[in-house]
């Protein structure tokens, strides 16, 4: 008499990882290349309660080209492959390191649509190179948007301003005076999902403190508000720096955690620096 | 140079297990002697996003009666101990079996309030014992309840009518027409949270199919509406069973799956069988 439990054959480790809650599981597909990457796999494992439970999962490649290190793909917990994660890459980087597939403490790695540089610092904190935030807006969001000009939009009897911002992805950003109490899912929900965004946008609500520190909280487009957005982050500084409102040195204060920009403005490129935390590891069989 | 990661000294194992969605992580303490139950690690180490994530954890130990084969200890997410779970008993039966802690199939264990029998099928499924259902509402509610009677409440305009049972913890049931319309957070959250039941109340909503099969909705109290709540399913049934609507062998249809309550009614054991999953294993250091 034996239990007719599936002994599937397929035993696949995992790393989890998080970057201010943003949370990962990272496979190293270098050394388990049967790793198969299908949309229903990666939503089965994404569910937090039948499954491992993750925003997204990073997947470790051989790069092709000698002067990259490493090369990973990024699934979002609903199966479909995403370009870029400023969290992600953090805790990748740590991940690279703890695991011993490199001695290296500076990492060139790309992604699927990008190269990016990745600096673990002694503390353990790691810097990304987020590239260079785009205010052209023509480019992101099409002829429809008018140029260096405030937007604002009204929303029931209020008129609300905002301006926007790619780096990697498109932000809003707007700017509030008391962040806890202010109507963040509301008013996220509402821009994020306006016909003025036909494929979304992630929606920024800014605080400035001082010329160098910030606290922000982001509504993320198809997600809701989130406990830590890199690039709304990078976003909303880089916005702050190029109207003068803030310094080149800037610390943002997310709901789970702390970020600090770096950005000379103009052509240069941002750097985003912050924790990468290596929560477990774990196998299971496929 | 090297990277300031603590290095800490204990490694724990763990098994991350579901029944029917509700989530476990199972910590083999008869090996790991050294893991620190407080309140405060079960907490970190429930958050889904910074943490492994589960609803409860369940602690196997060495027992020190003879005719017990295990004892075991569980924890809620916030880290107050609690006494017994249905769809983690299931769990439990097939995580000591799978880890070769026993070969025995028809396994007699303890919580810190009752034994109770497991007996693992053929099919992997495991049948529980849940005990005698109580319908001496004095015993379970105090004086103020009157006995045998039907109970109704008032909810803005309506009338509606409850019974009450306990099968371990406490149950409100509710008869419904349309379970997928029905307002089952709303009325939940009323009753669950009433004054007169001044320790909160788990709230039932039963459609009954045939005599065979129920659908079933559950409000948790302190949870809110939950996936599948298997001493929910054993209380419906039970009362089904006492007031002639229902056969002695019943099929429930939870939001997440299915169970099966066998019950001969008067002071009879009620058995509850249903699945247990294992999702993986893991281990992190404390």
């Amino acid at each position: 008499m034996h239990i007719k439990v599936v002994h599937k054959s397929v035993k696949i480790k995992f790393s989890k990882m998080h970057g201010l809650g943003n949370d990962f599981i990272i496979i190293n597909a270098m050394m388990q290349k049967t790793f198969p990457v299908t949309s229903n796999i990666i939503q089965n494992l994404s569910n937090r309660y039948t499954g491992i439970g993750f925003d997204q999962l990073l997947l470790v490649e051989n790069s092709k080209n000698v002067n990259i290190d490493f090369h990973y793909r990024i699934f979002n917990a609903n199966g479909t492959e995403v370009s870029q994660c400023g969290n992600g890459a953090r805790c990748f980087a740590l991940f690279v390191l703890l695991k011993k597939l490199t001695k290296k403490r500076t990492l060139y790695v790309s992604t699927n649509t990008t190269t990016l540089i990745l600096n673990v610092l002694n503390n353990g904190n790691v810097c990304v190179d987020m590239g260079v935030p785009c205010f052209k807006l023509k480019n992101i969001f099409g002829e429809n948007i008018i140029e260096n000009s405030l937007h604002s939009i009204k929303f029931v009897n209020k008129i609300i301003n905002y301006d926007l911002v790619s780096i990697g992805n498109p932000h809003c950003i707007i700017y509030v005076n008391n962040l806890k109490k202010y109507p963040v899912k509301k008013i996220g929900f509402y821009l994020s999902t306006h016909k003025i965004f036909p494929e979304g946008i992630n929606v920024n609500f800014v605080e400035v403190l001082s010329k160098n520190e910030i606290a922000l909280r982001v509504y993320e487009r198809g997600v809701g508000e989130t406990l830590a957005c890199g690039s709304g982050a990078c976003a909303s500084v880089a916005l702050g720096i190029q109207q003068g409102l803030l310094f080149n040195e800037v610390q943002v204060n997310l709901l789970n955690g702390i970020l600090k920009i770096n950005w000379k403005g103009g052509s240069e490129k941002l750097y985003m620096t912050g924790p990468a935390v290596h929560v477990y590891d774990g196998y299971f069989y496929l």
